[in-house]
């Protein structure tokens, strides 16, 4: 599928697919959850070539995602871990691996997350209102938001009537 | 990046990029959850060819993510619609959206999304335990679970080690 450009565009998923939306980059985000930091483990967990990875790496610095710092015992040699904006790429992650739990592996997953301190299980990830009530896609309406373009209403009194029925 | 295959591979997330891992299959996801059921609508959102897009709504179908429907109004025509595993892919959409708004759109998002019934704003997709304490994954431990393969015990303690340091 050629690919269209999203930089003009103002939905922030699609801009966030933009960033994101190639497997490779939230593997190596998943990676750095799992404690990789050094070039060569990536390296092994991935099985990419050198070239390949490290234009990679340098993409998703240059994005913000993740930054290089001095690994103590190597001189010379940096390691990589994520920024503040890739750390919270992390309710992404954990919405795939309970999707990819359920639906791809039939609720028998090959890991299970537990919080350290207490052994207590991941809670599922649920979208809600502030209020906590779960909801569908078919319960929400969009609306004009700050940061909306001149064709940001169009849009979303297209999506309300296709969606709920009215504007 | 040369592609590595995850077919082989138990990870949840792995196996999930495997299946919505371009950028294309999230965006039509988005389109589904927007209204959009005709393939024309379909083309013109996402601005691509007509075979290439009947590839990927073949390959959806295929990992039943979508499904055809008969379109009412037209005859001899079908729709395209999410099935409960496509719709099951909300949390990821919705986390997405979270992070585009707030780590590229500036915290001034295009649209925003409200529970269409109250006004009430969407609440932020947090990761946490099924007490309800919020986690990053420093503190998750992994274990070893249902569907463990000959290497996950490895996996998880090379993980543990690393992340906890500690297995």
């Amino acid at each position: 599928m050629k690919r269209k450009s999203f930089a003009g565009m103002s939905c922030s998923i699609a801009r966030a697919l933009d960033e994101v939306g190639e497997w490779w980059s939230l593997l190596i985000v998943r990676e750095c959850t799992q404690g990789t930091t050094r070039f060569d483990e990536f390296q092994r967990e991935l099985g990419v070539a050198r070239n390949i990875l490290t234009a990679r790496l340098d993409r998703l610095i240059e994005l913000g995602i993740i930054e290089t710092f001095a690994l103590e015992d190597r001189a010379n040699t940096v390691g990589y871990r994520l920024t503040g904006k890739g750390e919270a790429l992390y309710p992404v992650l954990a919405s795939l691996k309970q999707w990819g739990d359920q639906w791809i592996n039939d609720g028998k997953p090959s890991t299970e997350w537990v919080e350290d301190a207490t052994g207590e299980p991941l809670g599922e990830m649920v979208v809600r209102t502030s209020g906590g009530r779960p909801v569908s896609f078919r319960d929400i309406r969009y609306k004009i938001g700050p940061g909306a373009m001149p064709t940001t209403p169009a849009t979303v009194e297209n999506r309300n009537r296709r969606v709920l029925g009215r504007d």
